[in-house]
């Protein structure tokens, strides 16, 4: 049972409220001896924390992460490592005009049904800042990660599609992904899209994004055969990001147009080593990593909260109308990048841990 | 921990390959006092079964299910309910020949990879076959479901999408799902997919499809904010079955194109109910349900053993190619749809129990 | 997989370090609507403080717990309640001295062994100062558990035997047990124990104990017949205390010796009710609850950390002596007490909610 | 969640009833390529199998297992070994006079108060039957274990008490064990112990044992330190089977006589090799192996099926009165032997694996 944590061996707990004191995480079952300072986490805390460009929400938060067990002179010791993160900015008061409302598209309507109770004070535990937790298990894991298979182990992860504006994936510059506002890998539609994202801010309203995540270097025999396939972990793993509607695995949705022999990737062996000449599979076979690069992408829904004025009902079932002020991105996709790659991280070392259980 | 096992609180796990003497299924956490017989599973162990059209592998499998525990006087007991499947047409050797070679597109290079090891017969556990236990499973849970929530409980797959061919989605007849060998809901797209399926088989080739899930009658409040969201787990359940590579929420990967005021679902009271105006969401709003049809769709690829020439490697490392003869289904997105419907059965019982363990 | 985490539904996951910054307790799947006040849980977390009698260590801890999450306007969410503890009275040199050095009964040599690397202040994670999150947890469970099953619910535990001396359970007298120091609940066997327990302090020594838990008005039906028996449960729950070597369940050891018409508890109905004539079983048959008391006894080893010198071998493997100065209890079986209220009640509450989630 | 499965890694899952048609047991997460043939398995099911002789139940089971599937040309493949038990000598007549009388010491009334239905053929699934299942898990997890570690690892278990009359544990002497009806490890006990039986049989009586499990050549750093144990797990594993009432580890409830200086076991370094002067921690410090010999020992209630007419209530809640007839064991603790061993080599495959998982 997980309702707060997740993963198998490499397990993570978050908690805490948008406008609570704190949120927090706790990673369980981290091996020992890996090193590892708060600098390491607060690299990825700060590709995802908001304030930073027009493109994402203006709520000001260091987002600093603190680590408060678990790390002994410089060193996992096996032991929990929580992490705990300060909430700063938390504007209360630009939620209590709308305490009563439901926020079409939010949770608030589906918490209130279930528990009979919310907090609705920045949308409380269902609120994207609970993100951040993921971010700090995913640089854990990512450490872990590096210091196990080595270097040569990477997640990069980019948006590929900004509400009706694609790019050409084709051009993959990690370069490019790491200085853009937009992490796109292809420098060509960069201005595009900020032109783009900047008139759907203006009228008030939002977009969707598909972001692309690509880890290289990974093991092959990663995953298990039925219920507890590598692909099935990390469709579960990006769906419970908030906003995700949609998880393909290498040619994914679009595999249903493809034949027989378009789709399945023909395999050689060139100077002694397993090559593949394509990868719809994403490099994933039956649920087992087949060496070749994992390549999962992800769709996000546009951002609820909406100036644009929409019809909704209150507590007492009462037709009204809403717009939501507060400080939100445009796109939520965007910073949806740095949630992916944690997400992966963590799924993908939970994986390799399992193997070495497994199959020793 | 769960390689071959799936849920919560109502848990199966399966076991059994291709060509060893039976598959099986063993249900745990079904509530007792409920009314079962092996004909209530037959039903739909018959609708995912082999043999029975043109489009689908002749093997010749009655897929007879017996129960072997768990049932007394006609009910459940509240322990664990196994159902057995003999496996009959079995034909070994039909695997002989390309015991040696990896096929494209199937898990026999990574099962190898991982284990060191693997039962070449059929694809041994990597086999489709497998997916009898599921069906078996969600039969029970479609039982336990409708003496729960009552009839109006439902839940409905169909092919969407066959190959390049599509149908119309506002066409949803559910009476014209039961009675096309497609389970197309749309009359009209029936005869060109056969005619499309027919050119397909026959140039040795296959394709892939797009299934949609349809569950009414679903209360609100299943699901659980966070890592146990209802969407998670429907995504980890349906892309855990063989040769799915996407999954879709509602406006699923398309959600990406929309903007927040076309995609948020606004919401109204109508004569003292609560209705959505639209169903972007796919009934499921931060991990809950909302009370709306919850819809789901998955991509399945084309089918990888095809008659036609690919390249590949065997055992040894050395390039060869393989074409592979047996009995396989043009398009294994047909048979998906019972098996789709069986593992939605099982998350949404699983989360209705969930349910009634935190919220009482 | 839990190595930080209990329970099944009703789950909790602690962290936190001896003499690092603080430890905390996170509680997940808590139902909503249950008020709840950081009073409610000081109030066990006194019970179990050290510092307050001759006979718990000196270490002077407030032990204040302070609410992070998961309680808004005074009652549950539903979401996970996560409270902290700062650590005061760290006195991280008492420990320098013997940081090399494996003290005997303690786990410095197996932490060792197992991570490579210990956190060596204070005993680091092995301290039993964890054990302090545990009665958060507790105290949150009791909380529900009243609410839930109403007031008739009670647990309540006494030390039944002190090192050499028992004392006479057939008086188990509550209020006593409130008043002593020791927890005991026979008025006679006080002023004995006071002697015995100073001069063993005296000597540098330490002695063992034996609790008993007595939980009444446990409703029939909690539990599972076959690996989530509720004695299975609790022998897990209480095992995983500190320094605890023995659990019974009724009997317990003790049915060894009994025959079988001594043993099993007859039954008769009086006045419409069942009721049991002995209560050898402890409550439960078959793993599951009767509806009489539930009877746990545990047994708890003497403080290993002794004045008395004793012989060792430091980390280099080279032969040496050891004499533990520190701050320890005489007899940590006392302080287990309310710990062992604490892990029942939280067994408890988590069959009582998988009941509701099986059984309705 | 696990009602009917045991285990985090090597996990094993039961069902079937004992007049049911078979019996099962499913074990997953097992390695791969590990030599297993059916005869390693029947080896232990002889050990546990009914009839055999005067002091066990004269129902005549061959309990012959067939494995039907995880195993190919002789070897684990990694996927799940299912093994099949048929039941033959299911005599249901003889429950029929009882099938409406509680039969005190057993779940009869239990399982009907939680579930409102039981098969109360030989007692469902609450029957003994069911450790059949557990053995021939066992009997895996010994194979695995021996050919992981080697063959310097060994578990025995014997009878050390029999009802009122102890043995000389002293003289463990695994051959003697071997030799005589009751697992006894003292031969000088044992002509004693016939006669006491014989007694207690033909008074139609029974009597209750303590069974001592020993476990050599486990290496050290299995366990987790808080909530998966090694102790705890134990615990939980053998307080599982059916009759047992308690479970001490190393010195267990006596751990409570005891002063600091006698418990604690001191280390000593000899010839480069750590040594403890004395066990009375049992090999588990701090719930992780030492690498001493893991000694734990459990107390099993005498059977409740006796000849004596008991008092009990009807399902209609009358006062009545019982006599079991069927055909039982004077004492249950004998054939316990065999299962406690299976539980134990479970539980360290799993800590094995486990270990194997965090540490590498």
């Amino acid at each position: 049972m997980s309702f707060n944590t997740f993963g198998k061996i490499f397990r993570f707990t978050t908690w805490g409220e948008s406008h609570g004191p704190a949120i927090c995480c706790v990673v369980d079952g981290c091996p020992p001896n890996i090193p590892l300072s708060e600098k390491d986490i607060q690299i990825d805390m700060n590709r995802r924390r908001p304030g930073k460009s027009r493109f994402t929400s203006q709520r000001k938060e260091s987002d600093k992460v603190q680590i408060l067990s678990g790390v002994f002179q410089g060193k996992t010791t096996g032991t929990p490592i929580s992490m705990i993160i300060y909430n700063q900015d938390a504007r209360s008061r630009d939620y209590e005009t709308i305490k009563n409302k439901f926020r079409p598209g939010h949770a608030d309507y589906t918490y209130l049904m279930k528990y009979g109770i919310r907090d609705f004070r920045g949308g409380g535990r269902q609120s994207a800042r609970e993100t951040a937790s993921r971010v700090a298990a995913g640089a854990i894991a990512k450490t872990v990660l590096n210091k196990l298979i080595g270097r040569k182990f990477k997640i990069v992860g980019g948006v590929v599609q900004l509400g009706l504006l694609g790019c050409n994936k084709n051009i993959w510059n990690e370069k490019e992904i790491k200085k853009n506002q937009f992490f796109c890998p292809d420098k060509k539609a960069v201005k595009l899209w900020e032109k783009y994202l900047l008139a759907i801010r203006k009228a008030g309203s939002s977009c969707g994004a598909v972001i692309e995540l690509r880890a290289s270097g990974v093991p092959t025999g990663l995953g298990a055969p039925i219920y507890s396939k590598l692909d099935s972990d990390l469709a579960s793993a990006l769906m419970s990001i908030n906003a995700v509607k949609g998880v393909s695995i290498g040619a994914g949705m679009n595999a249903a147009f493809l034949n027989g022999e378009e789709n399945s990737d023909e395999i050689r062996s060139i100077g002694g080593k397993t090559k593949f000449k394509s990868n719809n599979a994403g490099g994933i076979l039956g649920g087992i990593s087949s060496g070749q690069e994992i390549i999962v992408s992800f769709a996000v829904k546009p951002t609820s909260s909406i100036l644009k004025t929409r019809e909704t009902i209150d507590k007492k079932g009462k037709n009204t109308k809403i717009s939501v002020k507060g400080r939100h991105d445009p796109c939520v996709g965007i910073r949806a990048v740095p949630i992916g790659e944690a997400m992966m991280s963590c799924v993908l070392l939970d994986h390799y841990l399992l193997n070495q259980a497994q199959c020793g």
